[in-house]
């Protein structure tokens, strides 16, 4: 199932089911219990689509990937690295990303992004997966020279525009087996799989809900694999999952 | 002005003004329009005080008075070093700091916090002042053992209940030199002033929102003067600024 959020002209968010051809707006947020399709649907091309998920917040976790580790140099850590991205940064499918003045590298990562469904506290490991709602694409987007300038990762990973994430939330998915690419400029640049993942996402869950309560909504970025590089203004960054969806963002 | 957030027993939250013996509900929440008082009231044996804001993000500064910088032992940043903490770690005047298991060593960082009263990006710092619609007290609840450990500052402050802020926003103050002290079962731990600042208010505000935009409500923690130190289950720990308020809570 493929839910989106999408908004038509001078009304408030929507909540739907993606139908290829039209959407088809559900009872109520998929938050709120059972997932039911009403009788208003809309064409595709008269919808827009927005951000799959309005989160409280957004936690990262940092060289999950091994082979990404390597490429920044950077030791790997025995335990998940979490930080925080905050909801400002976040654009919908084919929003643009925005090169900040105060930056001369900013890159992308593509990212396997967890949608949280329901609080979780002290989640088991073994319990984690019923508190998934979904998976999207994300790309964690970096100013990788204010990365390296300050000691902590917030400034160069805040910057409005830098969470893009969507099209929309595939609640079927195996989560330990996802392809995940990144072309730029239809190059492909990146190219792994989530199986992969040096912590992978039951553990993520079990690690990051023993420190803080998710809420549902909230996003967990699973970490980017290697072949991370720069975007300039005029390209065009795609980010695309097996199963899940391909978001695609241009660069100004 | 000092606004409050509080609940009666099976309402919702509601916005008030604090009267001493009496909180006077206002009309609308402080970030709409004027602030203007009905003539519904409550005794304030009648009300909990919830936290007096929930903000979409809380931007924090790191190292942003040169004493603390030299009890950590760590080089001051040329530009502000921010890190954010999420929401999930709000807790209200009162209520109880949790030491969680993962940690030997949590510490209290007495703090000036900023409540942003309007959506704010790209502010020149003259004009950072009118962005703001007040102040509380907060706390920026660290495991200092993590903090060490880890790479990012993120897990260290982002447990449940290491963020007190209250117990209410003063609308009224010159934050250029707020007296700010912290007492730890009583006696006096960190006594600095907001003169001290390193990077001051309107420099945040402006250097901030370069990066990021900020939503009404939004918080910026501004650092924590020297003397820091330990938590531990029994005690009290209490800040206190200079025209704004105290803000005190248990240790469990």
């Amino acid at each position: 199932m493929k839910i989106v959020r999408f908004s038509l002209k001078n009304k408030p968010p929507m909540w739907g089911l993606w139908r290829e051809s039209y959407v088809r707006v559900i009872v109520a947020s998929p938050f709120e219990g059972m997932i039911v399709g009403t009788s208003e649907q809309y064409p595709i091309e008269e919808i827009t689509l927005l951000p799959p998920v309005a989160p409280s917040k957004i936690v990262c976790v940092g060289l999950n990937y091994r082979d990404h580790a390597e490429e920044l140099g950077m030791p790997l850590p025995d335990e998940p690295l979490i930080f925080l991205k905050p909801p400002s940064a976040i654009i919908a499918h084919e929003e643009a990303i925005v090169c900040p003045k105060a930056s001369s590298q900013v890159e992308y990562e593509a990212e396997l992004a967890v949608v949280i469904g329901k609080r979780s506290k002290d989640v088991r490991e073994e319990q984690a997966t019923d508190y998934i709602l979904g998976y999207t694409c994300a790309n964690d987007v970096t100013a990788r020279d204010l990365q390296k300038k300050d000691l902590q990762f917030t400034r160069s990973k805040s910057f409005d525009t830098f969470c893009p994430i969507g099209p929309w939330i595939e609640t079927e998915a195996d989560h330990s087996s996802l392809e995940i690419k990144s072309y730029l400029n239809h190059e492909l640049r990146q190219s792994s799989s989530t199986a992969q993942l040096i912590h992978g996402i039951p553990e993520l869950i079990a690690f990051i809900s023993s420190i803080m309560t998710l809420e549902p909504g909230d996003l967990i970025l699973t970490g980017t694999p290697a072949g991370v590089g720069q975007l300039n203004p005029g390209d065009r960054i795609t980010v695309e999952i097996s199963g899940i969806g391909t978001l695609a963002n241009p660069v100004t």
